[in-house]
């Protein structure tokens, strides 16, 4: 499962990444040496604000991928976890500015604020028009050292989407100032998250060294480390820990208006993803407030990083409208509505069972029965045969299958398609593996035909619903004659039986089959997967419980 | 790196999942127990077309993602890598089943063949018109083993984009199988894929063991065996290799109308991702055809599998007009349309250097080459008392910067602002580190406040210029005097020029700051990160460097 490093290893990962995501979409530019990410169709002379943003790569989508209508206007990528350079920074608002000015979101990190704020001061001293604004969600550090200070994170991709809208809206650079400081107000905007790994860098590996089952709290993008470690019990267990330092900032209450932005740090799998959205949606509820929007996905990653984080924002009617205002940047998840609905009640298969045809039940099931107590009995042959072949297990689960039947059918007093659609349930339910759900078919099949054949039990009827059986294994099962498996005999004793309709007949027929199955090379079922073991010139399992049925029925 | 299994361990993992999908989305329900998701505003009396499918787990956002309008009409979902029982598919098409019929869409595998078709055949049984699809789009697979067959990945999710679509527009079900003809012929739709690790099942892990650098080409989505093993030496080389297969079953052609979609197994890094889409986008076109849409997320992953797999769909009119019909569901990725302008030359960094005032420049230049000298003569000196803090390189750095200015100012008459402009770009472009970006926006903001000023040159100016830069560090570097950086030497030098516009006395004071930082606890910069090293007493390694510089001014 380790990684070593990334499995791409061109040189400038990073300028390559960005070529791709240019490439591939019309709406974007790209200055390929500073590694700005723009959009295209912006014509800075209507008027509006401008929004830039960036940081260090390694974070995709972020930031290129809020490029776009109701987004940022231009990103700016660094290297991989290192700030871009303030002469970047610049010509990205050298490209974007006009009279409408140019709001710099800057996320909170030591080399970030230098280089923005060099880049900021740069470009005032050239006349353009910029106001920058720093992005301090993270709730984990509590930290006294206020020169570090709380880091930006997930929650300033909500601040961006909020004043992207806003200035699609034509909002002016001082109301959109206020706004940034409305919606990254601490009592509103905060974020959490954890991981259980490091991050697979271009040139090796960053590591968190965890024990099984545990992760790092509060921990930052870059893998710095967290809170403290913690030992997962339970999911639900996990984000109780994980909402307290964020409850410290944000006071849930019934009224709110919740939005929940859940973000893949990289490597987690869309499973824990969502058990992870259970939880947080049930433990909010809980607390006797409720989420109102949820927005997950992969947003502002950390590499592969095994782990997630969370946003919470407090929204009122002003943001909820710029929250979900249409946009048309790919970083910014689909928003749902909690509520759909949930069915927990288990579906008790019932069987319609209508007796109208005066057809001889009891004639049927006891020959059933016998058929049964054959392929029971033959249980340690069929597991021997397979053995040779297979994985040893066809005469055992045969014998199951035979059981559910005889349990099945006991009593059972109805028209013939109900009582052979009983036999097919209890041996998709109880039979198990590829045979047993093959042979439901093959029964599903042969009462179909009954039942459209209405329910009359003439040879001629049997016959044709036996075929219809064997067409439906053929086809779904996708297997033929001569591939070593049950239709080795099922097939021949079908022809007879179609030419003759002589049970005897067909028994010989399908004991013959059986036995031509020895210089046969598997094809199909399991026994395909085991080519290099020598078969043993023994019959096929499948095929032998296909004559015992016969031979019984005979 | 490695992971053991999940980290959210929870019993029941996907039926969590499935709620947490269905919890947060009100256009959803779930039948929990068959692990059935469903449209919530599905009518079947309007007679349209349902559409359904599923597979095992693991693979999220499959199938349970691709349910909403112009997506499938419910999806069953399996245990991790395992198919749903025949009881599960069938709940979900009695669920969504009316007079339209139900078309469904069965990913090729063995398990999921046989319970998807015994469930369409016990629903037949019942009534219901049910038609069934087995998409094999897998071109790794040339097997012989026709049992086996192709499997169905990812051009399935193509291949239900385009149904839903027509569903949607009231294509009845003839017409449908039809189309699914059409867009799942051999020639036209083929998916390749590749992995450089197993993934972490909820019960541990499933490994492919490789090494560094080395992946498995055509490899399935559980981790089953590939073509072979390679080993990448550029991105370029590995599509190329991946292409190959693809290749024999769609030629591509200058006409066609090509869509790429590609899919993130789980742990590949967005980087990668891009790289990859790159070089398949470069590669098409250097085979004179192209690439007209692109889709790129996590569409069908493998748990947190570190690679991917992309589908090539060559379209025509009417599959163009389905899968670019609007859809609600999820999983499917916003589509590009290649074309983004690239700009790959570099900004060169021009000086405007007008000179306008008289203002002795070569008096200020002979001041500037003084302190400069003097600085690099300091070099060991600020060494030795950083590395009782820091990391050392204190000297170094500004003595790199020093010579930077030397270089930059040498000869150099212009106005006083483009003078000090020219000394923050050279800062920022050869010192480096955090201290070559905060002394160029020192400079920045003295050279904008000279600017302002109409290029004054007067005491006055020039100290409400140093204010300008000195505030400019603090609120960028996040720091204030007591902190234990430059600040505690300008700050007290600043103060002492603003009430008697004296160097001497500034210099003194900036000296005595410096010697008050030996009892200071670092509180920004770089030594903040080594609080557990002893200071040894001595001053601040940039105080020292900042009275150092009014020494050589006074």
């Amino acid at each position: 499962m380790s990684r070593s490093g990334h499995l791409i290893t061109d040189d400038d990962p990073v300028r390559c990444a960005l070529t791709g995501l240019v490439r591939t979409t019309d709406k974007l530019g790209l200055l390929l040496h500073e590694r700005v990410v723009y959009r295209r169709d912006w014509n800075a002379e209507e008027g509006k604000v401008a929004i830039v943003s960036g940081g260090g790569s390694g974070h995709e989508p972020f930031a290129a991928g809020l490029v776009g209508q109701g987004g940022l206007t231009a990103a700016v990528a660094g290297s991989v976890f290192a700030s871009p350079p303030a002469g970047a920074v610049l010509a990205a608002l050298r490209k974007v500015a006009g009279p409408g000015g140019v709001m710099l979101v800057v996320f909170n990190y030591t080399g970030d604020r230098i280089n923005f704020g060099l880049a900021a001061e740069r470009a005032r001293a050239e006349g353009i028009r910029v106001s920058i604004h720093f992005v301090a969600d993270d709730c984990a550090l509590e930290s006294e050292d206020k020169a570090v200070g709380r880091r930006g994170l997930l929650g300033g991709i909500a601040a961006i989407k909020t004043l992207g809208a806003a200035a699609e809206a034509g909002k002016d650079l001082e109301y959109m100032g206020k706004l940034f400081e409305e919606v990254t107000e601490e009592s509103r905007l905060g974020t959490i998250g954890f991981a259980a790994t490091g991050c697979s860098l271009p040139s090796g590996e960053s590591g968190i060294n965890l024990n099984p089952g545990e992760v790092e709290l509060g921990l930052g993008v870059h893998g710095e480390p967290g809170i403290r470690k913690y030992k997962i019990t339970s999911t639900r267990a996990l984000v109780q820990e994980l909402l307290k330092p964020v409850q410290r900032r944000i006071k849930l209450s019934p009224s709110d208006d919740l939005l929940l932005l859940i973000n893949n740090l990289g490597g987690l799998t869309e499973i824990e993803q969502l058990n992870l959205i259970t939880a947080i949606v049930e433990e909010i509820e809980a607390q006797n407030a409720k989420v109102s929007l949820v927005g997950s996905g992969h947003i502002m990653t950390s590499l592969d990083m095994a782990g997630a984080n969370f946003s919470l924002l407090k929204m009122n009617t002003e943001i909820r409208e710029f929250i979900t205002a249409p946009c048309s940047f790919p970083a910014w998840p689909a928003l749902t509505t909690p509520g759909g609905e949930i069915d927990t009640q288990e579906t008790k298969e019932t069987f319609d069972c209508p007796k109208t045809v005066n057809w001889g039940v009891s004639g049927v099931r006891a020959i059933v029965q016998k058929v049964c107590a054959s392929l029971i009995a033959s249980k340690d042959l069929l597991n021997e045969l397979d053995a040779a072949a297979g994985d040893g297990d066809c005469g055992s689960t045969v014998a199951l299958g035979a059981e559910a039947v005889l349990k099945a059918i006991d009593g059972l007093d109805c028209d013939p398609s109900a009582f052979f659609y009983r036999i097919a349930s209890a041996l998709e339910n109880d039979m198990g593996g590829s045979s047993g759900s093959l042979l439901s078919l093959l029964f599903t099949a042969f009462a179909t035909t009954i039942k459209i054949s209405e329910e009359q039990f003439t040879a001629p009827v049997v016959i044709a619903a036996l075929s219809s059986g064997c067409t439906q294994i053929m086809q779904i099962g996708r297997a033929a004659e001569q591939d070593r498996t049950m239709l080795d005999a099922l097939c021949p004793a079908l022809r007879e039986l179609q030419s003759s309709a002589d049970l005897n007949k067909a028994a010989k027929a399908a004991r013959a089959g059986a036995e031509a199955t020895k210089d046969m090379v598997a094809r199909a079922g399991r026994a395909s997967y085991c080519k290099e073991r020598d078969s043993a010139k023994v019959p096929d399992a499948g095929s032998v419980m296909i004559a015992i049925a016969f031979e019984a029925l005979a």
